[in-house]
Formats: C-alpha cells, sequence, structure tokens
C-alpha cells in the first residue's frame, strides 16, 4: 500500500517550515548511515538537536502524528526520530533497502513504514525524484511540497539524481501495530467506510456497532 | 460462535420426516462408533444407506447446505455424511470431544464445526438437552424441531440421559473454509452488515464495493 | 472463554471494601469515555488518586493479580487501570464494543479481555446484569459480591439499566501473553491437567515432565 | 504484486490466435455473471467447448502454463478454465472485485491472482484498459498483444468502456501454493537471484546447496 | 524432529524382503532424479511396477502406514509412492535438499518429511551412512535393518560413499497434516503423555477428557 | 537449531576468566531457582553483583552480544543477566525445562534460546556433560573452554552429575526477535550465503541488492 496523503502541511505551515530551513545546521548525510548505504547516499542532513531545530522536529512531528489518513493508513506503533534531508545539484540517494530494525531513542523499532514529506514544490528542483520498485513496477513520483508519501519499507527504492535547485524533505519510519500490508489496507478500507456511513447512521445503531465492533476485533487480530 | 438456526426445516418437512423415520431401518449406534465413544454412546441409528434412507439423507442435506445463515456461519468446505440417531428412555450420550479428523467417503475431513438438527418436538421426550461445555460455562439446549444448533467441535459435549418418550435428531460435521471462530464470527458480522446495507445501498456504490472487497479479502486471507 | 471466578475478594476483604466505598469521591462517568461511549454510559467513578483511593486499587489490584485461576486463565502481560463504577438507578452502559487500544500509564496496550469484579450483593440493586453477546447467544450475569467475570473484550456487552438500588463494581482489561482466546483455552486446560495430576505424580516423573515442556512451549509458541 | 510478462505468445502464435477468433462463437457474457458483476459487465465470451473452442483453449492454457516467470510469480497450485472475451465500442466491465471462491470443474478454487492475457493490439481499440486500484494508486494498463498482466485477485479493477474498435483478451484466475503476496514476492526475488547466480555457481556449491535449500524450505513454509 | 523408529519391519518380514530383491527388476537411479540430483545421485532402484514390485510397494507401505509411532511423529496425510534402492560400492547420493513439492500420481504433495527404512543389515555395507545437517549439527545414522529414520525433508542430507557391499533402502517422503515441527513435537509428546496415563485413568475421567480434547484441538489448530 | 560457537572467548579472556573466578562469591544455586527445579539443581552460583562480579558480568556479557555467529543465528531482543555456576563433584542439574518467561529486571522475557559458555576445559572435570533431548535424541555435549552452545530453550536438558573436579561455566537466555526456529534457520542460511558472496559481488550489484532486500524483509515478516 503506496499512499500520496495530500496537505499534511498546509501553506502556513510550509512558508514557516522554509523560513526555518535557513537557519538549519547542515551536515553530511553520509555520517548517519551504515557501511553499505553511506556508498550511494549523497545529500545533507539538518542537525535537529540545536538552534531551531527541535521546534522544527516538534512541529513536523505533531502534523504527522496527528493526520487522520496516516493513522488510518499506518496505525502506528512508534514513529522514527524525523531527519530532514537536502539534496542540491549531483546528489541523490541511490537504490537501497531500508534496515528491518532501527535504533530510536533507547529502544529498537522495526521500519514496516516509510514517509517522505515533501518541503519544497516540485519546480524548485529537477530530477529527484522518489522511486519505488514493486516486483517489476516502478513508480516515480514527485508531489507537491505538503505532501506526504507513505510507501512498504519492504520495497527497493532511491532518490533519483538533482540536476538542478534543492530538494528539501522530512522522512521517517513507522512500526506498525498492524504488521501485514494487506490487513493495513482492510482496515484502511473498513475505517472509510465507517466514516462514509456515519452521517446517515446513528452511533448505536446495530450497523454501526457492528462496523466498530469488526474493526476493533482486527486490529486487535492484526 | 455456537448459533441456534430456527426453522431450518419448515413445518411441512418435519411433517414429512416424522413420516420416513418409522420407515428407517435403526441399528445400534456402538457399531459406528469408535473404542472410546463406544463407552458413552447409547442410542440408534439409522440406515440411510437403503429403503426411504437415500431420500431422508437428501432432503436434510439439501436444507442444512442451502440455509443462507449456516452458510454465513459456517463457510462449509465440506459437509460429512449425515447421521439420524433415535435416543429411546434411558440412552444418551456421554460427555466426549469428536475426533479431528473424519474419513467422509474417500477422503478425509476436518472437523470444525458440529451440528444437530432437531427432529423431535422438546415435549416429545424428556431429558435429551444437548449440553455444551466451554471452559466452565455449560449451555444445555433443546430447541423446536425443525430448528438447528451449530457449535465448535472444538467443545466438550454430551447428550443428557433421555428419561421418556424418543429423541430424533440428525447430526453431522462441517470443514470450514475459515479455520479460526473468531474469524468465523468476524465474516458473519460484516455478511450480515451486508445484508443490512443492501436495501439502502446501490451494489455499485462505493460502500457496497469496500464492503465486498473486505468480506472477499478476508475470505482469502483466513 | 468467559469464565466467573468466585471468591477473588473474601468476605473480610469486600467488608472493608464496602467500608471504604463511602469514603470515595465519585465523578461523572462520562468524563473518561470517549465520543461514542459518552452516549451510552451513565454511572459514577471514583477518583482513585487521592484519599482511600490509592489504597482501594492496591488492595483490588493484588487480589486480582495474584490470583491463580485468573493467572491460568489470562496469562496477563499487563493488566489496566482499575476503575471503581457505580451505577445508581437509572443508569446504565447501553451496548458497546472495549476500544483495542488502550493507554495504560506511559504505554498502549492491547485490550483482550476484560473483567468485572462485583463489590455489590445481588440483593442490592435490581437490573444492572452484565449482558454480553457472543454471535447471537446473550448471557446475562449477577453474581455474587467479591466474584470476577473474566470475557473476551472483542464481545459487544452493556449493563442493563439499575432500576433500584446501587450497583458498585470494579472494572479493567487485560492484555494476554497469547493472543488468541482458544489458545488460551487450551493452556488452561493443560494447567488444569497438571493440577489434577500433581497430588499422583513426582515432578520429575517423565509424565510431568512431558506436560511442563508442552505448557512452557505452547506458552512460547502462542 | 502486478507484473506485465511480455511475449506469453510469440508473434506466430498470436496470428494462429487472430485467425481463430473470426470461427468462436460468441455469447453475451452476463451469462456466466453473477447476479452483481451481471449489472455491469457488457462485453462478449466465446464458447470454448466446441469447435475450434478447445483447442484455443488448450494453446492458450499451454503458453500461460508453462511460462517460466509466471510460475516463479504466482506458484499455481490451480489455474482457473480460460475466458475469451471480446469487448466492442461501446461495451467494458465496471468496477468490481473478483469472488473470492470460484467453482473449477469439480472442484473449489480459491482466487488469489488474476490474470488477462492481451490478444488484441493496443491499437486495435480506444479504451478498454484494465484499471486495477490499489489502496489510492489507480494504474491503467494497455499492453502490447500477447503480454500478460498477473495482479491480486484482491484488488477493485475495471475495463474501461471501449469507445471504438475490439478488445478481445484472455483472462484466468490463479490459486497460488504461496497465499501470501509478500511471500510471493520473497520467492520471486530467491529464484531471480538463483537464475542470476547459475552461470557463475555449480548446482553443487555450498551457495547453490543454501539457495535451493532456503528456496524449497520457503515454499513449504509458506 | 529426527527419529529412528525400530523394528518397523520384524525379522519375518526381512526375510521375505530380502528373498524379493533378488526377483527385482533394477534401473539406473537417475532416470528418476532432476536434472541437479542426476549429478551426484548414483544408485539402482527397483521397478516396483512389475513382477514382484506391487507385492513388494504392498507390504512396505503396510508396515509404514500402520506403525504407531509414525503415525503419532508424522500425522501423514499422505504418503508418497515408495522407492527401493540399491547402492553398490562406489555410489552414493551427495549432499542435496529434497523438493518442496513433488507429483505423487494424480496430485502435489508437499514434502515434510523423509524417511529411510533400511533393508540391509549394517555390516552388509561399508560406508553408506545416511549422514543429516541440522544448522551446523552433522549426524550420519547407519541403524539395523528394519529401522526407519524420519527426518525433516528441510534438512540438507546425503548417502555417504559406499565403499564395499550393497546397501538396499526404501525411502519415501510425507505430507503431514501438521506442517510446523515443532507443532509435530508438541502432539508427539502429548500422544506419549496419553499412552502413559492410560493405563491408571479411566477413558472418561476428567483428566482423560481434558487430554483428548486438547489433543483433538491441537491437530485441528495446527 | 542447536550450535557450537568456538571461541566465544578467546586464549587471554579464558586465563582472566579464570583469574577472576577465585575472587568471586559462591551461593548455593537452590536459592535463585523455582520449587520445582531446586528439586534437582545442585550447583553453586557466582555473586556477580559485588567485588569482581560486575566486571565479570560485563566481560562475558561484550564477548557474547557482539558475537557475529551468535547475532546471525539468534537475532536477539533480548539477552537476560548472566549467570556463573559452578558444578563440584557430585553435584548435577537433573532433567528440566525452562521457564517460557522470566523476569529480567524491570521486564519479562520470553526464552527463545538457552546457551552455556564454557569456563572450563573439559579435562578439568569428569562427568558435567551438557545433555539435550530433541524427541528421542539425545545429544552430550562437552566442547572447548572459550566455546558457547547455543540450543533451543524448548527443550529438556540437564547437566550430568560431576564425577570429579570443577565444571564453570556462564549460562544465559535470549529472547529472539524471530520465534520461530525454523525461520531463525533460514535467516541463519541467507545470511551465511550473502558473507560467502560478498568477496566476489559489489554491494550495489542486483544480486547483493535482492538479497539485502530479502534478508530485511524475512526479518521483519519473521
Amino acid at each position: 500500500m503506496l499512499i500520496s496523503i495530500s496537505e499534511v502541511l498546509d501553506a502556513d505551515q510550509l512558508d514557516l517550515m522554509r523560513g526555518f530551513m535557513g537557519s538549519l545546521a547542515w551536515q553530511d548525510g553520509a555520517n548517519t548511515a551504515g557501511r553499505v548505504a553511506r556508498q550511494v547516499k549523497q545529500n545533507l542532513q539538518a542537525d535537529l538537536s540545536q538552534g531551531i531545530g527541535p521546534k522544527v522536529e516538534r512541529t513536523l512531528r505533531q502534523a504527522i502524528t496527528n493526520h487522520p489518513v496516516l493513522k488510518a493508513a499506518a496505525h502506528p506503533a512508534r514513529i522514527s526520530k524525523l531527519l530532514v534531508s537536502k539534496t542540491d545539484a549531483g546528489g541523490g540517494y541511490g537504490m537501497h533497502v531500508d534496515n528491518a530494525f532501527m535504533t530510536n531513542g533507547d529502544e529498537v523499532m522495526r521500519t514496516d513504514l516509510s514517509f517522505t514529506l515533501f518541503l519544497s514544490q516540485p519546480d524548485a528542483y529537477e530530477g529527484g525524484e522518489l522511486v519505488i520498485e514493486h516486483a517489476g513496477q516502478t513508480q516515480a513520483l514527485k508531489p507537491q511540497a505538503g505532501d506526504l508519501v507513505l510507501y512498504p519499507s519492504t520495497s527497493l527504492h532511491q532518490v533519483a539524481k538533482v540536476t538542478s535547485g534543492a530538494r528539501i524533505v522530512c522522512v521517517g519510519w513507522i512500526e506498525s501495530r498492524v504488521r501485514r500490508a494487506d490487513d493495513r489496507e482492510t482496515l484502511f478500507d473498513l475505517i472509510n467506510l465507517k466514516a462514509a456511513l456515519t452521517p446517515s447512521h446513528n452511533d448505536q445503531s446495530a450497523e454501526m456497532l457492528i462496523l466498530s465492533k469488526v474493526i476493533a476485533n482486527l486490529k486487535r487480530r492484526f
């Protein structure tokens, strides 16, 4: 299940973020990559531990964590620390697969889902598509600033070479309460169905009680 | 999931059946029981292979197989040969557990669900309750003639001693396409939800398409 | 698996509790309910954070946590904060399903099992049955004070309207190490079998070693 | 896993097929659809039981069954009867979901994967794309004649309205030995890896023995 | 779970078999091996389709199929056609892994367990051990004639080179109703426990009822 | 999967450890055993909380935690507190099964794997083999000092009676991220395959990308 979620950041939040970007301290992205990833990772990463950094992290995290579509699609048990990355002309991130487990503060989390929240408008850079491979199908995504692409961490993916301009994104990982992708899709369908029935059905109607029961029980079961 | 399904046989079919009962040949039920069951099984069983037998089997099988509630609750992959049993005063069937696998013609089937279709009216005999144990809860059932009790083969159960009259029932076993009881309940809930929404929603509406998709995909998944 | 466990509180503990009830501060139960539950929840809830509250919580928790039957039936990984609720005449708690996940202090727990420990004697109130629905079967329970009803959180359930008197209970939720209900029943059966064999079999006998091994390995497997 | 497999039929086989198409008897596709599908299915279906029909069925089945990429991606336990469908201008097949189980001769099969083998060149008709929905992503496919699109039966899909010309395809369903889509992808990856290593590694090398063992054991495990 | 089962054939049956061996027609074992296995398989195989062959097959199959320990350890759903193989000095069968699926008459079976029933006494040949590898552990087995070694088909295994004499064995494969090895071990333990308790416990005792219930329910569950 | 890992401690570390052993405080091992284990546990256990104890614990833990073969075979989520045990002549530890869950500091861990790291050379004591039972197979292990035996906690095992000398070992338990033994073996095989291919294949080669993807995805899946 690969979905694009529109306007996770609205225009005001985007403006705010763009203002902050100039004040962040940028480091070589290879510093935070493993041995293999380092060979293909060519970008800069913001130091979010100092200056305006923590505020940026907090604002982004809040927008992501509270988004109802992301909740319904991902059922997050844990959301990793966020990274803010800048890829200038000549940079990119070659084909790779995300590690299955990741240290996140004191604990280790499983990476079920990856996401990229685009902070630059697509016309601010050439190239730089997020390219995701599923068994022979390849999707190249370059959405609007403020949009978030949520995709399975199980895929091979890359950031195409940026040929001009700068691409700034926020990336992160999610450990889901629902381990299987097909089960997340079933829950997503049922939650959407419930939203569609809500205007015409009372919460205590037999239909809504059954649907609530099924959703709760499938959450437990999966 | 233990459910009683009303009127699997209607009044006419019951009359017909009662007429047939007199013409059936009855044998000691211990003949068709294993070593352990034989110690506790005290009833008679009809020979359905001759005379009016095959017609009785066919009529009962058709009523059971086509019942929509049974289909929605059991999702049968296989239904065993049917047995017609008569328990006279003094008889019964002590506490036991059904075998997990059962020879059924040329093949072996798993017994997920057991059922008893009552052919005698409850006032035609004293005692003879179908007693089913679930972890400390005990239910004693003695429904109307024509009703069918569907219950998990995983339970300990017995037929209480008949103290007067005669209790005639049809019993059988189902291998379900859906192995887990909780999953069968979820599908049962969703199929009931779909039935409830059908009068107010078009088959091609987004709601019905999602619901059909979820039901089909959960059938595959389970 | 729905079971009633007798005398989780003995007569002395019950007396003690009844004495404490008068000193607790009671609040509208709707305060601690979600949007949907609030529509159907009509009761009072004790503030266990102050005064005699923490002592009440501790006493109840200890009695529940240490009960051997509850341990064997539930295999708790986590037990939620306890609630003490009072339902006066006119109150009740309409049909609902418990949330699949629940915040419990710093962590989130899955609700596999719900329990109600009755603090009032059944003759102290009219109505107020705990009504639990399993696929068409409905059980209405009103046990002795001191008894605890343990039931799957996956069921639809309600507290019937109290028509006179007051019903005081303690309720809570359990996340089990054993997610499936049928697996909990199998473990419960084997633990009971081990208890039954203990008087006649040495711990180092081949029988007890095998049984201990199977129980330990099924705990890991489930 | 949605994949396009090129040239399942080569140019000669396509020529042969096109010649046969004129000799087939065509019937209203609604005849072979269920109540719901009938409302949205507007096409013709060839009668493959007579005349040149059985030969067409046999030729297509052989090409599909023996294709190594399809085997590696689908691990078929059963392949359904094939349908040859023609959609003329004005026809199409509205959004629907395939049934989870399907009668296939004497037995019932689960539909894990659906496939469409295109017999018409894309320039022979306008419209008529195979449109497949995965959780918000929509793919519209119109490949070359001879190509086969293999996609999960769990998706909502449709055939877009044909606005001119005629679209002829062969469709069918597969029950896979490997029920989960992610597991099929893992096996597909490992089989491709084995093919890549074969030129440089002896069958009895430690590397190939391990890889063969892992593939065999995952086939059993899944 | 690798177990040796003693005396699957008794002395009389072994004598009978040894007499038959001379009358069998022997073919190059490579004829019945796949491309890879052929490179390492150096033995002869009896033609069991003619002459004394069918009688040999029937006798061996009966002894294997009815053996209570094999039933309790393997829970066979299907047992493959049997092969009788002779390995003379210089022959052997190099390290390999058995195919996950195997054609068996009209159907395809999964190979969960492999077995070798030894027809020659260990002093009738030098070398020829059955060598089975589990993750670094290697076991070399050369049991008495009449004994059967049952081992997981998931292991890498070989027949060591025979340096003198002739090694005659019967080999076959089992598809188990219980797919996981650890689950088969749990059932094996419980069936052995039941056998151990049988002398001292009545079939209708609470202990035996619980144990029978658990065994039946775990068979269904696994 | 039972494996022996050689030289987890090298000669220098062993010398260091042997020096420390004399300075440790030893207590009756029965103190830290449950009711049943106490009946069969006859050894001494070092108090690692004081004096040289913490340093010994730290050194051993580091050697164990960082060993690449142990990581690839066990995929530890948690490693228990370590015990250092001394068994003098006459002592031993009778047949037992490890508890499925174990308190480890503030949390409870599942015991999937047990390990024994031998600190005494095998000629320093007679008897004292680590005897592990798998369904009828019994392995008696007495490896070199510095070697570690990793074995499933699901097995029955014992320490044979020591008849002379003293046997000093370090024991502990592992909760694995990969619950099933067969899945751990598959991952172990693939990690070994990756190590074998590394010298001849670039990290960004298609082969290595596929293999990395499969390993990461199976880690998530299991």
